[in-house]
């Protein structure tokens, strides 16, 4: 409907609404784009702990911890999230697939995560799940992370 | 730059480009409609049982359920959701909140969940959980599921 007004006003032939229906190429340019965005969200993780995983998050982002109430907002984000800063504790994920909209402003990705917990004599416990992030786009361009949910077992199809 | 460029030749002043900029009106009529399908899932589960709940995804939808890997498509949906045929055995739910893209094209949905399962003694055992359902405007115009997924504990935030 939106689109269709456009269109009517400029059968002059000009790209814009050819631009403005988000071509194939363009929401492929948008989808690497937040897979990109996943990825350095891993990497800021394991390099910068807690502040790395914030950092990815909308101010009003939220997360839907398993076995817990949902978390909303960097303050309290950052306080559940803490134990990234402990040595013996590792999360990390890589995405398998996302989709975005066709303005590009609303996306998701999914993928297989990945906890390690080492106890005070060493042992190593591993849990692997899987998770599904959706992202904003922000004034400034950026991506960044609404909610983030996951569960356990890994994904495979 | 997508409008920037549709801006840039509809300088002449006509409304397309404050139409394909999303107004918050427009953004909210889509989330209320989110919301409403997200509800009319819940009905249609509820009444229908496992038809109902495959009825509500895209075709290429996925469930990623708690300790199990990802189903994809209806015939697996079908073949993992059977249970809620059974009389002993009920799942509802009710959204708390929905975002929706500016093109009204991808949506998400979270909200709290309840499942209910009775034994052959009669006794009930109740779970409550909490999920975040991604859905995707289809070419009819109806809004489909394309990723579900959930985890135990209710959202109370």
């Amino acid at each position: 409907m939106k689109y269709g007004i456009c269109g009517g006003l400029l059968t002059i032939g000009l790209l814009a609404c050819q631009t403005a229906q988000a071509p194939s190429a363009e929401v492929e340019t948008h989808k690497e784009a937040l897979l990109a965005a996943d990825r350095a969200f891993d990497r800021a993780t394991a390099a910068g702990g807690v502040e790395g995983w914030v950092s990815y998050f909308a101010e009003k982002g939220a997360m839907f911890p398993a076995d817990g109430p949902v978390i909303r907002g960097h303050e309290a984000i950052r306080e559940a999230m803490a134990p990234l800063d402990d040595p013996g504790f590792s999360l990390s994920w890589e995405p398998l697939g996302a989709e975005v909209s066709s303005a590009g402003d609303l996306g998701y990705t999914y993928g297989r995560s990945r906890r390690e917990i080492e106890d005070a004599e060493g042992n190593r416990a591993v849990a692997l799940g899987k998770y599904v992030t959706i992202w904003k786009k922000q004034a400034d361009g950026s991506w960044k992370v609404v909610v983030d949910i996951g569960n356990e077992g890994p994904p495979e199809e």
